[in-house]
This record gives C-alpha cells, structure tokens and sequence, in this order.
C-alpha cells in the first residue's frame, strides 16, 4: 500500500510520458504545452487510491488515471476560453498563446484522448468503466453550462448552487475514485459509498475555496483575496448573504454591485461579516465533510486501507483548530 | 438484406429517438436544433452497409451508427465556429443562434454522447470499436487542423491535399463501414478491403465536389458555382493547375487571388480549361473510384451481397456517360 505522496510521485512519473504524437504540431503542440503547465493531478491519484484501497494497484489503474487527467485538461482548455481568461497558474492559456480555433480544436483531441486510454483497460470492466466516464463528462459540461447560465440569472438559491458545483467539480472527483474501485474489484455497495465520499469531499474542497476566496491569507491562498466579490460571483457566500441580509443590507450589496466602488471589497467582506457567513460556511464544509467521511466509515474494508483516503481528505480540507 | 434506400428509412426512424434530456435547456436545447437541420446521414447508413455485408443487421450496429452520426454532427458545429460560418443547410449554425461559448460546450457534449452509444454495444467487439472510434475521431481532428494549417501555406502539394482530405472526410467514411463490419463478424482481411474501399470512394467524392464547385449546373449542385475560387481555396483543381500552368498562367492566378477582380471566377475557370483540369479531375476521380471498387471485389462474399454497397458508390460518384 502506498500513502498519498507517494502514489502522487508515482502518477508524476507515469504522466510524463509522451501523449500525443509531433504531427500536425498545430494541432498536438499546444495540448503539450497546456499539460506541462502543470497542476496537483488530484483526480488521477483518486483512482490510484479508490484502487488500492480494495487491491493491489493493476496497470488499468494507470490508463484510467490518465484518461481523467487529460479529460479534465480538456475543460480547463475549453473553460478558459469560455472566461475569456487569459492567464492560468501565470501562464498563457491555449487560445491566448495560440488562438481559438486552435484552443477549440486542441481540446476537443484531448478530450479524444482521453477516451483512447479507457479503451486500453481489461474488456471485463471497460463498459462498465466507459459508462461512468460518458456519464461523468457530460455532468461536467451540464455544469458549466449551469455555471454560465447562473451569472445572467438573478434568482439562484443556495440549492441551485450546490447542484451546479456537485456537476462542474465534484462528480469528477467522485468518478476518479470509483473506477479506481471498480478496478480494485469493489462491490457496488462500497463503490457507492465511495462516490458519495469523494462528491461531498468536492463540496465541502469548494465551500473552502469560496471562504478563502474572501477571508483568506492572500500568501498562503496563492490568489488575490475577493476575486470572486469583485467579479459578482455567487458563491455560496454571497448566496447565504442574500438569504439572510435584511433589507439595508440587500439595498447596500445590490448598490456595490451596481455602482462598483473601488472599496467593494472591503464593504462586502463587512456585510458577510455582520451576516456571519464566515462561521456559517465552517460549519457547512465541515457539514459535508463529516458526511464524506461517514460514507468512506461505511466501506467494509479495514480501516487501515483507508489510511490515504483520510490524509487526502486532510490535505484537501483545512480544519478549524 | 437491404437496399440502400431501406436501409436510409431505417436509420431515419430509428434516429428520431431523442438523444438529449431537457436540462440544461442552454446546453440540450441547441444539441436538438442542430441535429434537426438534417443532413443525407450517409456515415450511418454506411455502418449498416458494412454490418449486412456480412450477417444479418445487429441492433448494436444502429448504436454505433448513432454514435458516428452525433461525433459527425459534433465535428459540424465546431467546424463552422472555426470557419466563423453562419449558415448551414440555409438554417443559422449553432454559434450564430445561440453565442459562441454555447456552440463549444454543445459540441463537446454531443461528442460525449455519442461515446455513450458506442458504450452500449456487446463487450466481445466494445474495444476494438471503441479504439477505432477513438483513431478516426483524432484523425478528423487533424484533418481539420491541416485544412486550415493550408490557408496560411503556399507549398501545398497535392499530395498534401488528399492527405488532409483523407483525413479529414474519408476516414470517417472507412471507419463507419468497418465498424459495421465488425458488429457483423468479418474477417481482419475483409475489414482492411472495406475500409479501403470507404477511404478510396471518399476521396473520389472529394475530387467530384471540387469539380462541381467550379464546372457544376448550380440548380443540380444546389451551392453556387465557383465558391472555393472566390474563397482562394486550395482545392484538387487548383493544386493541379499551379502544377501544370506555364508561367504566364501561373502569374495570372497570382494576380486573380490578390487583385481579387469582380469576374475572378470567370477568369480562374478560363485557365483551369485552358489547363484541362476538367478532363484531369474526371480521371483522377475514376481513379480513386476504380480502386475502390477494386477493394469491393476483393472482399470474400457473393456479389449480391454487395449489390448496396455498388448502388451507394453510385448514388455518390456521377460518372460521365
């Protein structure tokens, strides 16, 4: 059994290998470039760790991995281009560095790609394996279209927030892991539970990202603090602001989003604070937190196993005190 | 056995079915409108050629039809995204109806979803469909990449063209044909004969289109006579003149693609006559039509059996007298 570090270093290495072939270099070029940009490669380790947790690593294991990592670099291609972003961990994105077409085009053969390493895996549980991954890719587009559609709507509820985070993010993360169980021989009963353990760990990962987004330390977080207040994001801070704000504090936020002062920031941290939402979005990461973790309690397998499941879960979850 | 035309029927009625949920409308909704553009659907009609060939028609052959008709209807939509097309059919392209962002993620989705078909076929042939799929999808893309890689090009040598149009359209013909083939239990030997005879005729086809583009009766063509001329596009006809032309035709063509004059068609005809490039695309076009019939031949089942697969060569290639 390996612990998270090391199945970490072990996918590093395996990753490097060449995945595209030279020609035509427009085309092939850019999704090197875009894959050397880098990342955590959290969603592959999953399935190096929903695998072993029931067995020994099986090379499948590998190609599945690889398989979500490039799919998952496909959305980020197609993603930027969507934000109109032009930067990503401070580098060029594809269609700033290259153009649109070429990011259009370079992302669909990654996400092609991607479906050349599921067809590599034992015939035993490739359907099996190819069905959850169709069914997981287009949540992930379902939820970005969600995402887009949220920021021309007015009247998103904290409900229609979670559903939306659940498809963009979570159910990738809670896929990654599946397969990597459903290699490692896993009964359904604990490829559930471990589903459930990665979709509410996406989450409760998201509701810290929204808080660190507004209350965090600029130098430990590694982006500007109040990104998301400055862009009228809605996240699950702004949303629960909304529910509770009484009526001067709904004139006050409906005027800074409108009138864009150069201190929104500051005045919107202040409303979030009087409404207590910082406490509020504590107590719900730590809400689904505990659900994830009762879901990986349920998995029959000893609780040795879930060792690395538990230190992924505590490298992904900052916990109060 | 069916004739090409029954076998057309069939496909249409079985590919009303609805391919997409409701939500999110923004992301299903133009997936439906597209798709309800319509289109001669000849690539799935193909795959049941090839199923029939062989043994009686599977029902796994109209799942992978399907899939080959949405990855078809997948590559339409980013394709006229990238060549900023408004129109398709006479009916508003994806991008110009809706916006640009939805145009990217209804593609991707919809190429999703036809993976989802392929997901359903027997586990006996789901790999080896599957990773011909997957090869021809990626050979699309880099198709698509070398057509527009050859806009920005001066030396782009014939060979070069039937590369990027092998590529780009004939390989989805070939494959469609053998996937069929496959779900029908053919041999390797029988498969290879196929797909060559795909490949062989989609490329006469090609040579038939430039043809018509620039020397077809518009009412029967049913697009306007010289629009790859006006376009400056590098199609069969014009790759052969620049290799045949003397050198006061040579700087005539320079002339016409940069002074751009109002009877620039007129004029490019002209020396493509003056060049015979009529009679020479004619008898390139028979060329790739005779082998591919040659392939046909080749392939070790009774010649009735092969009866549609002679009338689908017909119904796409005009021969002259």
């Amino acid at each position: 059994m390996h612990s998270f570090k090391e199945l970490s270093q072990l996918f590093a290495t395996h990753f490097q290998q060449k995945h595209f072939p030279a020609q035509p270099s427009n085309l092939y070029e850019p999704c090197d470039y875009f894959l050397q940009i880098g990342g955590k490669r959290i969603r592959p380790i999953l399935t190096l760790l929903g695998n072993e947790l029931f067995d020994e690593i099986n090379k499948d294991a590998f190609e599945v991995a690889t398989a979500i990592e490039l799919f998952h670099n496909f959305t980020l291609i197609h993603d930027d281009m969507m934000d109109a972003a032009s930067l990503r961990r401070g580098m060029q994105t594809v269609h700033t560095k290259y153009n649109s077409n070429i990011a259009l085009l370079s992302g669909d053969v990654m996400l092609i790609k991607a479906y050349d390493f599921i067809a590599k895996i034992k015939s035993e549980y490739l359907a099996r394996i190819l069905q959850l991954f169709n069914k997981t890719a287009a949540e992930v587009c379902e939820g970005q279209q969600l995402d887009m559609d949220f920021e021309g709507r007015e009247n998103v509820s904290l409900d229609d927030y979670i559903e939306m985070i659940g498809l963009k993010t979570s159910v990738l993360l809670a896929a990654a892991l599946q397969m990597g169980a459903i290699i490692g021989g896993a009964s359904e009963g604990n490829c559930n539970h471990l589903y459930q353990f990665g979709l509410n760990l996406g989450i409760a990962f998201q509701i810290q990202d929204d808080y660190l987004d507004a209350f965090g330390n600029p130098e430990k977080f590694g982006k500007e603090v109040g990104g998301d207040i400055k862009q009228n994001k809605k996240t699950f801070l702004f949303l629960h602001t909304l529910e509770v704000a009484d009526e001067q504090q709904t004139q006050q936020i409906e005027q800074l989003i409108q009138e864009n002062p150069a201190d929104k920031v500051l005045q919107m941290l202040h409303i979030f604070k009087e409404c207590n939402v910082d406490a509020w979005a504590n107590e719900l990461k730590e809400k689904y937190y505990q659900i994830a973790l009762k879901h990986l309690d349920d998995i029959a397998v000893t609780s040795i196993r879930k060792k690395p499941l538990v230190e992924l879960a505590n490298f992904l979850i900052e916990r109060e005190s």
